[in-house]
């Protein structure tokens, strides 16, 4: 229970700040910056409690990876768009007013661009926190968080920079993306999250317990 | 003696760098980035004598949790909010003769806002510098420091973005905020850190030696 | 095999984020702040597998350290430029439409910055990530990384900022540099990764199992 | 002798940073991230070789502390000043025709603000990379290096933002500021360190294998 709670209110805060950062807080650097910090600090805060998933593409990774019980991935994902949602209530309320345009993507990048930083999420969160060869580190919430960070600057304003479909269901509730676009981020997110996690059984067949970089 | 000293000296330099950045010093990106920046530097340099709150929410909450002796309360607050009267006479000398414009917030929003981040600000302190699931990591102060970065991307234009008692005290002074608004801090930031505490005990029942996310 | 893979997709991420945020991306502070940050992230995702260079001027220079195996280098060296190729390509379809123009550097501060910069880089990897003074420190990813942010604001206006010559085929394809000057890149980044490994030789001529700055 | 070397590349690409974003590389948020990025780099990078001071009031400081040899101290001093001289020709060089206009700072606030930002320096220093308090720690380069980001936002364009009399020498030679002014900087930079040294030696009387924060 402590685990879902703590995914609920990870994901909770990620989605709160992408509201208010994009609706009514500022442009340009602002919102990938902030979105990349708070996953940062919310991993650091919950990974010793639940892992730190707030997302359901990691969470589908980290369960191919075989680091997360079957029994849980429901339950996560569950948690996940809980807090998602309430976040998206919670946003309407303090940025009341404001108007919200909803992205118009192209299809075909907007799937590209979602699948390929999707990718690279799961690929980093598997190598820093499920990993032999990392184990112990201190850098694995800042290295997952900024990698959203990257993926928000690089194609953000292609697909609006998800990479997560809990996130999915929050930005659309507040009218930052359509409906009828939202299986754009379903559908290759979760591929993405999968792809990721059987590329991390093939580049780690082994995963020994190895020497990190640093150690010589 | 040493640890209110810390405390003081590092809710100085908190409250100066928001006084000198926010008046006359920048726009946009720059007073979130060099808040969050001089709380993590502080506490990296003084957590390890006074626990580094700099922060009277922080330390109700830390107290809560049963980290904080019940006579080392109240000389902590009071160095606290001395830090932060120094740091806006400082500000006033260095910034003289720059206008001020004080915050005028929605009452509602603003106490949601406060709540909130002071709630998650006090919720990554005590994960991140108590538990024992994160023993002996190098990122507490970098978690702790970019949550108020967060903080002040997400709703500092809806209630200022002190999310702490003695930051409240500084900026009315300095005139960034009024002495008829200071409840909304201390009201909305007390109950937030007193939240996150009990929070903490119902999501670490057990708190028991863990493996970080990151040791696999 | 695992490490000529993953030295392709740490590569690969590193152009396309060159490419995405150059090319309609962004201005200013993002392109340096994105690939700084993506190059810190995939090194901390792929360093203990394949050391995480992405860069053929950092192999040269590891390996003149001793810290490559000299059957590794050319393998190394290909799977760059194969991620580098393949990042350029999807950039390409991302990025369709969007008119790109060509650095038109002046020739010797261009050599010069590149030099210098692709020297720092070398020198900050050698010693964060093969000294035995730093081992099992948990910065390496972000040191190297944000030199290629510094190294991208000081001097990215005079030579367009590659210190990598995988980069500088990825941009050469993008259409960001020219052929014709290519060679500026290729000459300096391998001098400068050289030269680095020469020195770290002459500075840790013992390289000792040594006392980090934080360890007292 | 490698000491001395890293101490003159350490301050050389300091001080080379400063001169390239400030002179024709950005503004606003820009040069401060640069410089404390670059400082924090060459601290990871050198720290275990020389202690990464670059500056010849944290080499004043970390005497007075009692962690630097006595015959150390006017060879650093040296170093550190021709690293600086260097950077400040590399500079005049790569941005050759680019219009430098002297900061002309108040006095009085200049004095105070220098002084007050080198004691948040130098205190942070001894504190994350000398104590026994935070031994064996991974954060040291980015607490220092952020100290100096975070001084050169909040007081930047009041006194220029040495902190340091190395980049004092630098500035001054590429004309960021006036001879005449150079004074300023070294009596207050060495003053804030002297105090910091001080300061340190009072709040960390026993300075014995204590917890750090974050180990609960």
């Amino acid at each position: 229970m402590e685990k879902y709670l703590t995914e609920m209110i990870g994901t909770f805060f990620l989605v709160l700040t992408i509201g208010c950062t994009v609706i009514g807080g500022g442009t340009g650097v602002i919102p990938p910056l902030a979105i990349g910090s708070v996953l940062a600090v919310m991993i650091f805060a919950g990974g010793h409690i639940s892992g730190g998933h707030y997302n359901p593409a990691v969470t589908l990774g980290v369960w191919i990876r075989g680091r997360c019980d079957s029994k849980d991935v429901l339950p996560y994902w569950g948690s996940q768009i809980v807090g998602g949602v309430l976040a998206a209530v919670v946003v309407k309320f303090l940025r009341a007013g404001v108007a919200v345009q909803p992205i118009a993507p192209a299809v075909g990048p907007a799937l590209l661009a979602e699948f390929l930083f999707t990718f690279a999420l799961v690929y980093v969160v598997l190598n820093v926190a499920t990993s032999k060869g990392t184990a112990g580190n201190s850098f694995y919430g800042l290295a997952i968080g900024f990698t959203v960070l990257v993926g928000a600057f690089a194609v953000g304003n292609i697909s609006g920079g998800a990479f997560n479909p809990a996130v999915a269901v929050g930005i659309t509730m507040m009218g930052l993306s359509t409906w009828s676009n939202i299986w754009i981020f379903l559908v290759a997110d979760l591929l993405g999250g999968a792809v990721a996690g059987l590329a991390f059984k093939v580049l780690s067949v082994s995963d020994k317990e190895g020497l990190s970089a640093a150690q010589g």
